[in-house]
């Protein structure tokens, strides 16, 4: 079954890291690969050296990516984390995998649509899949099961408050 | 700060789990108060056993609580539910607060608004406290922070798919 979390709204990364937490609980396995999140530190990332059974997996570069001109860089990072994620879902040896901002490296074109359908297409059936990240195209919503997208209605940068650790990251 | 999330779509109490997750791996300390969820083994009760900084305790019958005619038992189950939160916040020894479903509790009519306010306004102002559930009265998202709503875009339940261990629960 394919999840999809999407929308301008705070939640997405954070729900698909609430879905690891319950399924770590009823001990299945649990791989996320978070596209465009190079080398950060988040409260998830520590989580993931302490849980035997929580495979944390980063691509991408430290700084942000320019969307109206990604390095060869970006490119060649979002690849291999698609190469990854397609490895990782052939084996079949993960209950949960979260493929987390895939959307937005697929909207800022740095991978192809055809090879993520085409990856999703070959996954295992028993796998649980979380796609993550805003502006999901069209073709992803008509082929997950499960869509939410998160709207934001209040947001507090807006009145000045910047990233805290342990809540944002 | 106060995180609201609400809306029908999926994500809710799995977001507050993400936080909880994220707040861990930075060593943070946190409490999650569960309304309406008596007696339920969820992921998160059993990841709340192995986890030392994680505290869980729910509220509430083990049956759904009829809306329209709620048993005294609900209504003092979710009177308990708050009398704790209220306790919890108090102390201050937790760094982020989970109060999950008093959104519903507060639109079953099983606890006072006012009631809520008051502990709200009464809590540490280092306190992260993030309340979930649909149908958010207008009162509490003009009190929080930050306020995400999850909209269903398409639901697995809708082609005949039930609740699922490591998933929904």
């Amino acid at each position: 079954m394919i999840h999809l979390y999407t929308g301008d709204g705070k939640g997405k990364t954070t729900a698909s890291l609430g879905l690891a937490f319950r399924a770590l609980g009823h001990g299945r396995r649990v791989y996320m690969i978070q596209f465009m999140k190079g080398s950060c530190v988040y409260g998830e990332t520590i989580m993931a050296e302490s849980l035997k059974d929580f495979t944390l997996v980063q691509f991408g570069r430290k700084e942000f990516v320019d969307r109206t001109n990604p390095s060869p860089e970006d490119y060649e990072e979002a690849r291999k984390a698609l190469t990854h994620a397609r490895r990782v879902l052939a084996e079949g040896l993960y209950d949960l995998i979260i493929l987390d901002e895939l959307n937005v490296a697929l909207d800022y074109g740095l991978i192809e649509l055809s090879e993520v359908m085409n990856i999703l297409d070959n996954a295992p059936s028993s796998s649980e899949i979380v796609i993550t990240g805003r502006n999901a195209v069209p073709e992803l919503i008509e082929k997950a099961h499960l869509v939410t997208e998160m709207k934001e209605i209040k947001h507090p940068y807006r009145i000045g408050v910047s990233a805290r650790k342990g809540i944002e990251f």
